[in-house]
């Protein structure tokens, strides 16, 4: 499977949609804002450009396509204004695969700008139309910027997310993804999946910065060297992961088709971001921390199975195909969601890693 | 009716699409060809930049989104090709409403990226690659990019587009456009429309161009000083006001809802472009002209009923809500265009300027 080319979150604002079941990483952005104003804040101190190129990769569609760069606006406007200079122009990015919507992205744009306006009123030398604001479509392992033309590389919650699954993988063992379960030679060839991908990321992204440019990512990680994905993401996925088996017992989808459907996500621990940096070498590493965040698995606000569905279903369509299917998959993740899995506090791990370019 | 918020070409790839449905453009563009790149040509060798920017400006969803941008690279990397230079990176900025269906667009990237490959095999020092796509959405009737970034506009058959119908205008006397039948005061209030949109045009983009940048417009205009939409124009929108009529008449619309439909497009004269130009200050004009092309109305190759509908549908839609409605005004309209309407040869009247911005 070219993840390119099937996968993104479901587009719109329905029920199912990204938009409506994204709190999750709305909390991890808002727990990577102190490093990431540190980090645009040097960035402005060092550079004072008149427009400041800023791009979200992995933006997708709903309130948290705007959320980083509003509050990276914010942070930039206060230090202007504290030191009374005008604020620059901001040249605004936004990137995911082909198949976000951008339609729907693009649509609310006059919502974006209406809040940079208001949370700046009465603040001198800032002009909320200076922000002008660009979608990009295409694959971040691919270069998708001129050379040079970028102040400032903001990802919050995509690195995870492999340009492919891994190739010529086994039998998982039952499991969907790399977990403590899986087989060895399964769990080495995603982390060199990852180590290959992230390094061409770092690679493109140096090509794409100014000297000194900035990067601040965040992605779904873990914090020891076992490789498996963090106790959050098994506890979304279990339920998947017993659904398809149900329905493999029920003879609805043959065995092989689930032994055969692999997720392409990596959740990378501080150490191996470390060793593909400086093996890469392109960037100095200013932060590196590992965030944990709690979410109550008993409060209603959090509807579990839209959660899973939002970023998975993409995924089972193009595997799977049928519609009826998937929503049979759902339809049975609700039950186990409900009926057997623990109510308890469940904690979700992310990797934040602040970069700086070299020379 | 605020323009912006309702006006896009029909989207997709369905039969009433302007993607099938923009012959009559594509035409144009080619057209308009040899001015442009003398004026992309002229461009780079003042500037020679390392990566050129350039704006599309309403791009629309369909063949013709790339054709004009597609001329461009081919053009200066032939000019980089022959003396011997490495072609500049492009960094190109399609922009259209936020109405305009970008996802589209963005699905036809790999297609335009394959095809400049094609078109450059065996060409020194150019990799497709190192051209960059960005969607920007928003009416061109606004700053839409930063101080000083880009090289070079291009907006073919968008600006006799007005950002609204004019206000307070009078009976139209059974019109739907500016015509030689309409009211002086109507003609004089379009005419005011297109001075004040075309200025602010002119004012916008010379804030976003650098010194020295280049912009190449096209738009449905005439030859003549008699206030009036071309002949073409007027053969394509006659048999829509005669099926308004027809629903007039047999009380399927009520009189004064049609009476208050205004098409909110202007085509001007070259002295009217002139005018507006040496009054705003902002640029010296290099060329200046009226293009003519003939359209065979016998020719089976072109669907006047579709053609028709690929851009008045949305305004359409805005103005009388009914889908059913609208299927009847393109059943009648059909039936016009068989059977009423002359099958020689129709004129279509552009008119064409090259621009530097001066200081």
């Amino acid at each position: 499977m070219e993840v390119a080319k099937v996968f993104h979150m479901n587009g719109g604002t329905g029920e199912a949609s990204y938009a409506k079941n994204s709190l999750l990483q709305q909390k991890g952005i808002l727990m990577t804002k102190k490093i990431t104003d540190e980090a645009v804040t040097a960035l402005y101190r060092s550079h004072s450009p008149e427009t400041i190129c800023i791009a979200d990769l992995g933006c997708s569609s709903g309130p948290n396509t705007f959320l980083g760069v509003t509050g990276l606006i914010k942070t930039i406007h206060q230090e202007c204004k504290s030191n009374g200079h005008r604020s620059p122009e901001f040249h605004v990015f936004l990137n995911d695969l082909s198949s976000n919507d951008f339609n729907s992205v693009f649509r609310s744009l006059p919502a974006f700008h209406e809040d940079l306006k208001k949370q700046n009123t009465g603040g001198e030398g800032f002009d909320p139309p200076s922000c002008f604001v660009a979608g990009v479509a295409g694959s971040f392992y691919n270069r998708i910027f001129p050379s040079k033309s970028l102040h400032f590389v903001l990802s919050s919650n995509s690195l995870h997310w492999l340009s492919q699954v891994p190739d010529r993988i086994e039998n998982n063992n039952g499991n969907i993804y790399a977990t403590n379960t899986s087989p060895p030679s399964l769990l080495k060839a995603y982390y060199e999946q990852y180590e290959r991908d992230f390094a061409i990321f770092l690679k493109y992204r140096s090509d794409e910065l100014v000297k000194g440019g900035r990067m601040v990512l965040t992605m779904s990680g873990r914090k020891n060297e076992e490789r498996s994905f963090n106790e959050g993401s098994r506890y979304l996925l279990e339920p998947l992961v017993r659904a398809l088996k149900d329905l493999v017992a029920e003879g609805s989808i043959e065995e092989e088709k689930v032994n055969s459907f692999n997720i392409p996500a990596y959740c990378p621990c501080p150490a191996e971001v470390k060793y593909i940096v400086d093996k890469e070498g392109s960037f100095t590493i200013d932060v590196l921390e590992t965030l944990e965040f709690h979410m109550d698995a008993s409060d209603g606000n959090y509807n579990m199975v839209q959660a899973l569905r939002a970023f998975v279903e993409p995924l089972l369509i193009s595997h799977f195909g049928d519609d009826e299917l998937i929503n049979q998959v759902f339809h049975k993740c609700r039950d186990i969601f409900v009926n057997c899995m623990p109510k308890g506090k469940i904690m979700f791990t992310s990797v934040i890693v602040s970069l700086t370019k070299k020379n």
